[in-house]
C-alpha cells in the first residue's frame, strides 16, 4: 500500500495551481467506486453502474476536494481568514481545512437551511459561523462583496481553486475504470461540481484518450434554474444542499451538459426522497440532494429517453446521509421500546423475521 | 490507482475465514493515515503522531471493517437474518451490509443512550431496530440468547470474524508506516476492537517482523471495568460508544496490553470532550468516543509516564463526528442571525477578525 497523501500531491501535474501552493490535506479524495449491480438491474438492467461515493471524504462530502487546494492557495499566499456563503458542507470543509491550517473561516449560511450534521460540524471545527435572514443566493452575493473588500480569501466555488481540486473525481474514476464511464449523473446547485468534472474529463481526454461521458446533472424541482432558464426567487426543496436559485456557475454547467451530449433535468422531491431510502436498502445512506443524481437516472430510464444497454454509467453522491439525520427521523416512526426481557423480545424478532 | 474492492479482497490471505464467503462489501477501509505533527507539538513534543481516521468508513466507523467479514460468512452459509446489540455503530453498520447483501438485520440498543446520527443511520440503512429499556450489557445478554435458540446469526464482536475483519486497520498502518508504530492508543468498550489490533499487529510481525506496538487501551472513567478490576453495573459516558460497563472481550483487552508492554486506563468526560473539540481546531471532527485514545495520550504524557522522545504514535480515531452532532449543538450557543447586508456582516467580521 503506497501512502496517500491527498488530492493534490496525487494529481498535481492535472491542477492548475500556483507554486505558491502550501499543501494543506486531511488526505481527502481516494473515495470508493461501488458497484452497484442489484441496483443496476432494479433500474431496469442491462447497464453497468457505479456509486462514486463522496460522502466518505473527511468531513463528509465531496467539498474537501475542492477545498484542499482553495485553502492551499490562500495560506500559500499569507491569507489570514477565508469566508464562504454555504448550504452547509461548503461551510463544514472551510472550516476543518482552515482549522488544519491554523486560520480563520467565517461561514454564512441561510437561517434555518442547513441540516443539523453540518451545522454542528461547522461549529464544531471552529469557524465562525453567522447565520442571515435570507438565501444562499444572498449570502453568496455578501461573502463576495466582503472579499472584495477586505483581505479575506473567499472560497466558494467562483474560487477557481475549488474547480480545479474537484476535477481529481474525475480523474479517479477514470483511474479506476480505465476510461471515462459513458454517463456521469450528479445532482446540480450552484453548477460548480458538474463544471468540474467537465473540465477533469476534457483534461484527462486530451492527454489520454480516456474519452468523455455524457452528463445528466439533477436539480430539485423546487430549486431548478437552469432547466426553467430563469432564476428561481425563492427555491424550495428538500435537498437542501441543492436549494439553490442563482447558480454561480450555471452557464458554464448549462455548456458542459451540452457539449457533452447530455442534458440537465429536474426530479420531485419525493422521487429524491424515494431514491435516498433506495440507495440505503443496498447499503449506502446519502444526504437528500446526493440522491438527486440517481433519481434522475432513474426517471430518464422510465421514460424510455436512454439507451443505456452494455453502457457504463457512474452516479455521483455528494455527501453522506450522516449530514442530514433529522429527514430520516421526521420520515420514520421511533423504534419500539420493550422490557429486557428474552419474551418480549423474541414475539417482536420471530413475529417479523416469519412474515418474510 | 489499482481498483479497491475492501478489505477482505484486499487481506484475504491474512484472514483466519471460510471457504463459504460470500464477499459482502462497500469498500469499507483503505482509511487515511493523518500526519499530525501540530498536534503533537502541542501535547509535547519529541514524537510523531498520526490519526488513524476510521470516520472515514463507509458507515462512519471501524465497525465496517469486521462487519464485511462476519456478514459475508453468515451470508454463504445462507443466514437470512442477523442480530445484534449495539451502542449504535454496530447497529449502522451491520444494517448497512445486512441491506448491501439484502437480508434483514435486527438491532438492539439501549433507550435514550444512542447518538442521533446512529439511531438515524440504523433506521434508514432499513434495519428492525428496538430500543430495550435496559444498558448494552442487558441487551448483549438478550441477543446471544437469542442467536443460540433461533437461526439468527450474531454479529457482535463476540462473533470471530468480526475481529478478524477489525485486524486489517493494524495491517493498513503497518504497511503504511511500513512496520508497526511505537505506540498504539485507542479507545476501549467492550475491547473487541483492542484485541483485533494486538492479533493483527502480532500476525504482521511473526511473518514480516514489523514489530510491535505498545497499547494504550484509554477506557470513561465512569464506565472503566478494566481499570476498575470489576464491572460497573450503571456505566455512566458522554462517549455512548464506550459506555459498557462489562466488556465481552475484557479479559483479552487486559491480556493484549500487558503483553504487549502497554496499559489500559481511564480519562474523564471533560477530559474526552476536551480533546474531540481539540482535534477538531486541527480539522479532525470525531465523535467523543473516538477522541479517548488521544485523551489517554495527553493524560499520560503530562503525568510523565511516558517516554516518546523519537518514538512513532497512532491514536485511533474510531468514528466521525457526525455521528453525534449534538454533542456539540448541546456545547456551543445557536451562531448569530443577522440581516443580509454588507454592513451588519461587516460589523460582526471585522470585530472578530480584528481581535486576531
Ligand atoms: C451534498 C451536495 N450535493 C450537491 C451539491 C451541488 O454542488 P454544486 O453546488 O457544485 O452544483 C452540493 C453543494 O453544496 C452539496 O453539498
Ligand atoms: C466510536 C467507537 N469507538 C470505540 C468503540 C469501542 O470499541 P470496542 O467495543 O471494540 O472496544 C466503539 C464500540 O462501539 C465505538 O463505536
Amino acid at each position: 500500500m503506497e501512502t496517500y497523501r491527498g488530492v493534490i500531491e496525487r494529481y498535481r501535474e492535472w491542477l492548475d495551481v500556483p507554486d505558491h501552493l502550501q499543501v494543506i490535506s486531511l488526505l481527502e479524495g481516494n473515495t470508493p467506486l461501488i458497484p452497484m449491480p442489484r441496483l443496476a438491474e432494479e433500474l431496469g438492467g442491462g447497464f453497468d453502474l457505479w456509486v462514486k461515493f463522496e460522502g466518505m471524504n473527511p468531513t463528509g462530502s465531496f467539498k474537501d476536494r475542492g477545498m484542499t487546494v482553495a485553502i492551499s492557495e490562500a495560506v500559500g499566499r499569507g491569507v489570514k481568514a477565508v469566508i464562504c456563503a454555504s448550504t452547509g458542507n461548503t461551510a463544514a470543509s472551510a472550516a476543518a481545512y482552515a482549522s488544519r491550517a491554523g486560520r480563520r473561516a467565517i461561514v454564512i449560511i441561510p437561517q434555518g437551511k442547513v441540516a443539523a450534521g453540518k451545522l454542528a460540524g461547522a461549529i464544531a471545527y471552529g469557524a465562525d459561523v453567522i447565520q442571515i435572514d435570507g438565501s444562499f443566493d444572498d449570502a453568496l452575493n455578501l461573502v463576495v462583496e466582503i472579499s472584495q473588500k477586505h483581505p479575506i480569501g473567499l472560497v466558494n466555488s467562483l474560487n477557481p481553486y475549488r474547480l480545479e481540486g474537484q476535477k481529481t473525481a474525475a480523474f479517479e474514476i477514470c483511474d479506476v475504470l480505465q476510461g471515462a464511464p459513458d454517463w456521469l449523473c450528479l445532482p446540480v446547485g450552484n453548477a460548480g461540481n458538474i463544471t468540474s468534472y467537465w473540465m477533469g474529463f476534457r483534461q484527462y481526454h486530451q492527454a489520454r484518450q480516456s474519452g468523455l461521458p455524457k452528463l445528466l446533472g439533477v436539480q430539485a424541482e423546487g430549486a431548478a434554474p437552469l432547466v426553467l432558464g430563469h432564476a428561481v426567487e425563492h427555491p424550495e426543496t428538500v435537498a437542501t444542499a441543492i436549494r439553490i436559485g442563482r447558480p454561480a456557475r450555471g452557464e458554464q454547467a448549462l455548456q458542459a451538459a451540452e457539449e457533452s451530449g447530455g442534458k440537465i433535468i429536474a426530479v420531485s422531491d419525493d422521487q429524491i426522497l424515494q431514491m435516498q431510502r433506495r440507495l440505503a436498502l443496498h447499503g449506502l445512506w446519502v444526504e437528500p440532494a446526493s440522491a438527486a443524481g440517481l433519481a434522475g437516472l432513474a426517471q430518464e430510464i422510465r421514460q424510455q429517453r436512454l439507451n443505456l444497454k452494455g453502457k457504463r454509467v457512474v452516479a455521483v453522491c455528494t455527501g453522506h446521509g450522516l449530514k442530514d439525520p433529522d429527514i430520516i427521523v421526521r420520515q420514520f416512526s421511533s423504534p419500539k421500546i420493550v422490557k429486557p426481557e428474552l419474551r418480549s423480545l423474541e414475539e417482536i424478532i420471530l413475529g417479523e423475521v416469519s412474515h418474510e
